[in-house]
């Protein structure tokens, strides 16, 4: 397949992903596209042709939630229906005024409206090396961690989308050695390198989904960066879990890849023993092979990639999450994004925090000119990138970068 | 001050009371309303006439939302001018027709959307009785407990509001002495008595709420059930925290008791010893006298009170709470609801929960017609009652009920 959009060989954006997303242009409202390329094809200006079967008001929300809720018929006969007209074959778009706008000119928006919003802890190498600084390093993993994909409800309300700044977060800290906190800007902040997935279809209380039907309720994935400040989630997290050491700002890409393009990616997961209970049996290839990596950039110095992973890893699927999710009747809600945890290869270069790269602070980080970092100095900038490729068919996630600013002298 | 509608004497909902609710009638479509006596007052009816000075289609929404977003000085003045004109100085409701229906013919709904749930953890009782049976017994408070508020966060889609059946969650639990989980409906179904409170006022990302602003933000309130299964709890929470003992769902009182018509209850909290951090430095009365209780009734048998607790035993306040929570930056948005923490008073009647009540499973609570509970069993309805009274003035919530409904036979 190929199309008449200048689409360069390394571009995310391909014929074959065709992700969504809302943006705007000079300040004017919000609205739904799909990017190709380095461009977005306006789906309401095509809707208003009549060359969509969805009515132009579904894309001008400032959320694509209505347009998913309309289910995955429709919208992958939108997504089917762009292909085609963004195809060789096809020149009825070309002559079609605003259909297509320039992604320079365009301002990205978080694309849902996240209702609940939970993260997972479903990578083995992850856990383990937690579980290996944080508590044994015999029993790194705890009782429960091979029996279910552990997760916990995270913060929706500061979910931002790529490229929003965040400043560094302050809180309680317990110094080394005290037993009485203080209050300070977290001196040790991380990223995690996370995927996520959108609901698309919900689900009413008492209901389970099981694990063969979790696709139809994934309307597709985007790329999450939780942010972490590790000295705050030590002193807090116990019993109750992560609180204020993650609720500052959650990152993630605007375009959501859905999981139609991602169909030719998927391969088996890594073997699961012991054998799980039935209803997180899972049979066929439902991991997915998509390139990660993380880059840090100081402030006014170059970009250097600091961690290359791969989804792939993960030792808990997705089907398995939603499937355990829901397994004692909790509804899910169109919007709803569920975040796989810290993605780690066996590799140390493939650990996806830095907790993991710098062994909880104990190993410098060398970057260029001289730099060394541990954990993240102010104004540093992260930026995550994905992609999966597979006989030369590249579906990518473009990125989720953030910088962080120095924290608020106010509290 | 009194009214001409007629208001028993044992009422919540006085003339000092006016709470905020969304119901419906005969299937039309839920707006908003205000409770006085056994009647509501229909908002939309009253903006109609040129009543209020709040345009009718606030007041027509399935959610109070947009209504609180207008500020405390319009919602405020909404409920004075309600209250002007149900006293009985005022007689213009008497003949406008369809301002009053009778709570008997309308059916309640959640008042508003909840963008994001957060439980704290605030009783000392609570937590230290808690402690006691999972932990240690010698240090049953952790080093943490008393220099923060400790929460986590819950899921927002499963909460429901008072008379909305349960179904009895599976989920995974460890058999006593195993190493194996297996797969199971709870056998330790238990319910918390909380109160929430709503945010009305929504920060930016990065913003904090000092102690001395809080009330700005919250609304109002409500009475809170934070089922729980204790089993699936307690072989999951560790180390990410409550996750599908709790989702399966949370039911709370219809009615939103205004912050303003709990003023006259607010009272001094317990000491805070040690001294918290400037951050969480609170004057003055900052806890609210408001009694509560909890009723167990049996399918077919009577309703027997099992539990009486005051909110005003709270170790942390509710400005504490969102200090807390905002102290990293973290944005509240209007709806986000923010439940207590399990209410226990020292007296082992007033201790919140079935799992304190039966410590554990191990004391049996006697109902009448020999019946006895360790935790809930299927049919059986759960009621909380709560309200606040001084020098004749009476203000209440009303009730959250639940009955639990034996586990779903599919998984």
């Amino acid at each position: 397949m190929s199309t008449w959009v200048d689409v360069p060989n390394d571009s995310d954006f391909t014929i074959y992903n065709l992700p969504f997303g809302i943006f705007s242009v000079d300040g004017n409202e919000p609205r739904a596209g799909i990017a190709i390329g380095a461009q977005i094809v306006d789906l309401a200006v095509l809707a208003k042709a009549d060359l969509l079967d969805v009515e132009e008001h579904y894309f001008l929300k400032p959320f694509l939630n209505d347009f998913i809720g309309l289910g995955k018929e429709i919208t992958r006969k939108v997504r089917l229906d762009v292909q085609r007209l963004l195809s060789d074959e096809n020149s009825e778009l070309k002559n079609l005024s605003g259909a297509l706008v320039g992604q320079n000119e365009a301002t990205m928006h978080l694309p849902v409206n996240i209702g609940d919003y939970t993260d997972f802890y479903s990578s083995l190498e992850h856990a383990t090396n937690v579980g290996k600084m944080f508590r044994d390093p015999e029993n790194a993993l705890l009782p429960n961690w091979k029996h279910l994909p552990v997760g916990y409800h995270g913060r929706a309300s500061s979910i931002v989308v790529s490229g929003t700044p965040v400043h560094r977060p302050k809180g309680q800290v317990l110094p080394k050695g005290e037993k009485t906190p203080i209050f300070k800007p977290s001196g040790r902040l991380d990223f995690e390198l996370e995927m996520a997935f959108i609901i698309g279809k919900e689900t009413e209380l008492g209901e389970s989904i099981s694990v063969e039907k979790a696709h139809e309720h994934i309307f597709g994935m985007v790329l999450f960066n939780d942010w972490s400040a590790r000295d705050i989630q030590k002193w807090e997290y116990v019993p109750l879990g992560p609180f204020l050491g993650k609720s500052f700002a959650s990152s993630i890409s605007p375009w959501i890849v859905t999981l139609e393009a991602l169909e030719p990616f998927k391969v088996e997961g890594p073997g699961q023993d012991p054998e799980v209970l039935p209803y997180l049996k899972s049979t066929g290839p439902l991991n997915y092979d998509i390139n990660l990596e993380v880059s840090l950039a100081p402030e006014n110095s170059d970009t250097q990639t600091i961690c290359r992973s791969n989804f792939k890893y993960m030792y808990w699927n997705m089907a398995q999450q939603l499937a355990h999710h829901t397994v004692n009747g909790c509804n899910v809600k169109v919007g709803d994004m569920m975040a796989s945890g810290t993605i780690s290869g066996k590799d140390e270069t493939a650990y996806g925090s830095l907790l993991e790269l710098s062994w909880g602070g104990k190993k410098s980080i060398k970057l260029q000119q001289g730099e060394t970092r541990t954990f993240i100095e102010d104004n540093d900038t992260i930026s995550m990138k994905g992609y999966a490729i597979k006989n030369d068919i590249r579906v990518g996630f473009g990125e989720v970068s953030g910088k962080i600013l120095p924290a608020k002298i106010n509290i």
